[in-house]
């Protein structure tokens, strides 16, 4: 029965934590691991899997050598608008940091989403994703030189891609996105600032215009602590 | 440098690893850690990381002491319909075991989400999903006792809570549904069958019918190397 009074000290050390941080604000400290192992008079082993939990989920952020109140995440509407305009609905500033623009050449599988003979040019665009000027997400964009080589001599990476792609005329018509979770690799978590415990929301997604014209192929992870998608589903 | 040295390895290792998975079928067996590292003539260490990386994606699973080459995600759609529905349309066999149902009492946050004053009696139904026999969600399914109390003279939770309640005349009407990745907490992992390492999808959902009257309140969670959501986006 170890096991099963284990988990009921856990789940109770969560619950005073969820109401200890309830009282707090944004950015207030919470009190460390040992501190919090007094006040509960339970294993310190106890409380840091109740706070690993909450900084799995976001509600606690490292700040130097102590512990904080986290931000909200930022809540992404799944929607064919472009990040861009997600993080700005819920007033966070967005940005992008480009890491990587090279041609590869399209795979099999590649070739028939973009619509394109295998072997051929495809750009491949990699942006670390900020909102506020932290990094949330890594995102790859996978366009053919085809129909978007142009995008190299005009535009500029730190803005939104999609606002260029509409300013050109192309029409976003639908995607299929496939959501999952993921842990990142080593390169995906430096890039992200992030661990490679530490699990992301894992996006892959092909668009079409409104004449059924394939536009991109996007894999993108986003870090699990700061972002959550969320969507409105009607009877059809 | 060792870093990216490293890095650069761990990334050479996954294509090796992904080339040799493509020439393998379901339930086939993963050749061990220690002759995966001499064949590719990396560390183990190197292998190990990358094996967890295909572990924590669902492309491979522990069988025994061995490793095997694991079925694909059930891909549930992300809609109105039930999980039953969704693992039928993937040709799997949805099942549920009841783990508990309880009556507890509202908070301020459920009773206006439900409709009742704080409180009120609410039912709470927690089930584990299976797919052909194997646990792949937790989902706890909060329903107001003033409206729904009818369930447990008649409700056999080995079934769809969904089809029990449109055979009572209930009409769905929307949900507002939001998507997080978490880490199991302990007694979560146990009723899962996993590890509190391995990352799960999170969803909770609101629902009402078609007179927009509260139905339900859900919290569920997914195993991340066995499920991913799947969304069909239309620009509007």
């Amino acid at each position: 029965m170890a096991g099963a009074i284990k988990v009921s000290k856990t789940h109770l050390v969560r619950t005073e934590l969820d109401s200890l941080l309830a009282g707090l604000d944004i950015g207030d400290a919470v009190p460390a691991e040992r501190e919090l192992a007094v006040r509960f008079g339970v294993a310190r082993e106890t409380v840091r899997q109740a706070l690993h939990e909450l900084l799995v989920e976001g509600r606690i952020e490292r700040r130097g050598r102590g512990t904080v109140v986290a931000k909200p995440k930022l809540v992404q509407p799944l929607s064919l608008r472009s990040y861009t305009e997600g993080a700005e609905r819920m007033g966070r500033t967005p940005g992008r940091v480009l890491v990587s623009w090279d041609d590869v050449r399209a795979d099999a599988e590649m070739a028939t989403a973009l619509g394109v003979r295998r072997g051929a040019k495809v750009m491949h665009l990699e942006r670390v994703l900020l909102a506020d000027g932290d990094r949330i997400g890594l995102e790859s964009t996978y366009l053919t030189v085809a129909r978007f080589g142009w995008l190299r001599e005009s535009f500029d990476p730190a803005t939104s891609l999609y606002a260029a792609l509409r300013a050109s005329g192309v029409e976003f018509g639908a995607a299929l996105e496939r959501i999952e979770t993921a842990l990142p690799s080593p390169r995906e978590a430096a890039l992200l600032g992030t661990t490679t415990a530490m699990p992301v929301l894992m996006l892959n997604r092909r668009t079409v215009d409104v004449a059924d014209h394939p536009i991109e192929l996007v894999r993108a992870i986003y870090r699990g602590d700061r972002v959550a998608f969320e969507t409105f589903l009607a009877d059809r």
